[in-house]
């Protein structure tokens, strides 16, 4: 390899501009020292021991805002600061559910995001059970009047999500096509890919003009007894959901930057969400994410020679409950012409195994260069362009900001993900290191270049 | 259950025309015979045991056109016939290269499709080693006069092949890259994820202009090994490839057709690859998807009404090389605009998790009414429409038909593929038959509806 690499260099300067060939060189190198690196995982160990759970909205996430500033500080970042906005904050109660006929039998229930709450001795109901959401769906009006409905459709494990994006609706739309029908409460199957004994929590979004019932996922055992036990007769089932809300709860995005050395008003943004459900210590949900993009800012703050872009780490503050996405691009939309790249890290502490870019990206000189940093990586530049960043720069993203996606390895994301079960032990730190070093290949090309991803999307095919 | 299913049946006659529900019931139906069916695999292997390898323009390949038209008469199908083109086909000879400096070591190579031969007693030549593809895109013109260029870079496995396709120009371009720049021969990682002695083969594709020079492919611990050897010390190699080309073979693409009902000129199209590598028997590459689209054909064929619109099997006779979809098109121009919809299954024999289908439809009443059929066949369909087909429906989607895709996991299809160890005993009949399930839901419900796919996907968004 000797003769190989002289051959190479030599090569290099007469074929490319020395600068490009510095920029590549330099890019590999630091995601070479990431993937060395321990900080990814150190961090995620830090806010998860420290921390905890951090629910949006109350006392533990301003602990967490606090910890965020003082990590951020403390890697080495410029003008850390939180920028408050208030949230509806919904705070899990009593939650349980019990089969009252033919025989008693608990339940591993755990309420959905939003939820309302059941009476303080709850709803005992027959069930009406739905192998699948089309199911439910094709339920006439008042077919479910006075029952509890419940869906069991399993969803599919797919390395890159999809599985989960399909079956999204069975938690969103669920409980409120379940009342439209007449239920009194719904129940699903837990969006997840385990077996175990651990509901999955997640969001609810109530649609106007549906009834506002109490809604709690099953865990999938228990989704399972209760297809066996329907088949031989009638179920009832007595839950008991005691979420409050509190309004007006203050929240907080914790930003932290490296201001570019040539153009400081071009920003890259990179964002993971400090919140977390509350049943875990939102280790891989988003503690990994919070431990990619800080590592990387801490990496890239140590530079001798800042990169020519500013980077600017956001560590959004209630990703959960879809808050701080929309409410960071209205606090910033005058902004989102200056930012020339988002994404966000929120899938997990798995390896990465490519990265899609903005549209036209791929196949410019940034694709390229990119790909050649992250073959070594074990990862590579996806043709295909990225649809979407993330859920916190969707917002931006409808501004006109070009959107990037690292894509992880997410086969067992949902064994655990919105479980008590999504714990530190869950995350092997060298994936964790080797995700980061793809992300610092990425932000590292995307502030020291002065590509222009807007002016690529929108050249002719 | 037994209440709810009376309450849903109800629904159903209240909420949606009998008829969609007769075809979504008749769907859910074939789809789950078809999962407890074991044709699709005994197809595979009465193909790959009575015919085995079937090299495009070869006697094998002629007699695995016999096998299958008796197959498809056997399996009810009509208008069964042969379409013959005709291509240059390449048949492989000896394939060896040993390592000369510093000390003699045999290496496991195999040529790649299309290459030109090398003189009788090989090439000898020392070797300059790149770790990925870009550095050598990198070298400058005549920097590797009289070498033999080799690639080491490795491809990612990835459920969906993503990573085969990134890494597709080192193979396919490779060879030409290396000639421009003065090499005499070159050698490249295999495009696999395994880590066998085995190496595996595939089509390259000589660019206008670069000299033609003899290629093959390394097993993948032979790539390690001389990345090894290379960061040690100086390396030669001798490289003997003898294949030899015959112009105008003669070769076909096998049809038969399941005639519509009511609309007879409206074409469901469905194909696979009967042409395999010669190395193995192609069992994965592609007889599980011969085994597929055969096993579909028959299961429909039987039905005692016909679907409304005719269902065609077509199994190309040249994928490998790349000539039987252009061959299909061209022969087929005319008849472009009476098919519906077309697609290929030339993914392995694993579980099917999704399906992609033309840009509209998945969020029309095709796209829930297939989701619903496929809940419960533990897949579904995905939101995101279509990119391509498969590589022989490539012509006909050029040509305005639209396509869709079964995705399966190809986790382990790159462990074989293309290589000595793509054999039977790689298939699991139980997951081929899920495959086929999933494909039994979409081909029913494409032939049976009228829903019009070309006016889903010109629909305004």
């Amino acid at each position: 390899m000797v003769r190989a690499s002289v051959i190479l260099l030599l090569a290099l300067c007469v074929a490319t501009p020395a600068r490009a060939d510095d920029v590549g060189t330099t890019a590999a190198s630091l995601a070479q020292r990431m993937r060395a690196d321990t900080t990814p995982f150190d961090t995620v160990a830090s806010l998860t021991t420290e921390v905890g759970q951090r629910l949006a909205g109350t006392e533990a996430h301003a602990r967490a805002v606090q910890w965020a500033e003082a990590k951020l500080t403390s890697y080495g970042l410029a003008n850390v600061h939180a920028e408050s906005f208030s949230i509806t904050a919904w705070i899990r109660g009593v939650e349980t559910a019990r089969v009252t006929v033919p025989a008693p039998l608990q339940l591993a229930v755990t309420a959905l995001g939003g939820s309302v709450a059941t009476p303080p001795e709850g709803i005992e109901a027959e069930i009406v059970l739905f192998h699948t959401y089309a199911d439910l769906l094709a339920a006439a009006p008042r077919s479910l009047d006075g029952r509890i409905a419940v869906v069991t459709q399993r969803m599919v494990r797919v390395e890159d999500g999809a599985g989960y994006g399909a079956a999204n609706p069975i938690r969103r739309a669920g409980p409120s096509e379940a009342a439209r029908r007449g239920a009194v409460a719904y129940l699903h199957r837990s969006l997840a890919t385990d077996n175990h004994r651990l509901p999955h929590t997640g969001a609810l979004n109530y649609q106007d003009g549906a009834p506002r019932i109490p809604a709690a996922a099953l865990s999938m055992p228990d989704a399972d007894q209760l297809e066996r036990m329907t088949a031989l007769g009638k179920v009832r089932i007595r839950l008991v959901l005691t979420p409050v809300e509190r309004e007006n709860a203050p929240t907080w995005n914790v930003v932290g930057e490296v201001p570019g050395r040539e153009r400081p008003d071009e920003i890259v943004l990179i964002g993971a969400h400090l919140d977390s459900w509350d049943l875990g210590t939102g280790a891989t949900d988003d503690g990994a994410g919070d431990g990619i993009v800080m590592s990387v800012g801490k990496l890239i703050a140590a530079l001798p020679q800042h990169p020519r872009r500013t980077l600017r780490v956001v560590l959004f503050g209630a990703e959960e409950m879809d808050y701080s996405g929309p409410a960071y691009a209205k606090a910033h939309a005058d902004e989102a012409a200056h930012i020339v790249l988002a994404a966000e890290a929120d899938f997990g502490a798995r390896e990465a195994y490519a990265v899609m870019l903005p549209a036209g990206a791929a196949d410019a000189d940034f694709g390229r260069a990119l790909d050649r940093t992250l073959a070594p990586l074990g990862a590579f530049v996806d043709r295909r362009p990225a649809v979407g960043g993330g859920d916190d720069v969707r917002g931006l993203q409808k501004e006109g900001v070009p959107v990037a996606s690292v894509r992880q390895n997410g086969l067992d994301y949902f064994d655990t993900h919105h479980t008590a079960d999504d714990t530190l032990d869950k995350i092997d730190p060298r994936q964790l290191s080797q995700a980061a070093s793809v992300w610092t290949a990425l932000v590292y090309l995307a502030a020291e270049t002065a590509f222009d991803f807007r002016k690529a999307a929108a050249a002719p095919k």
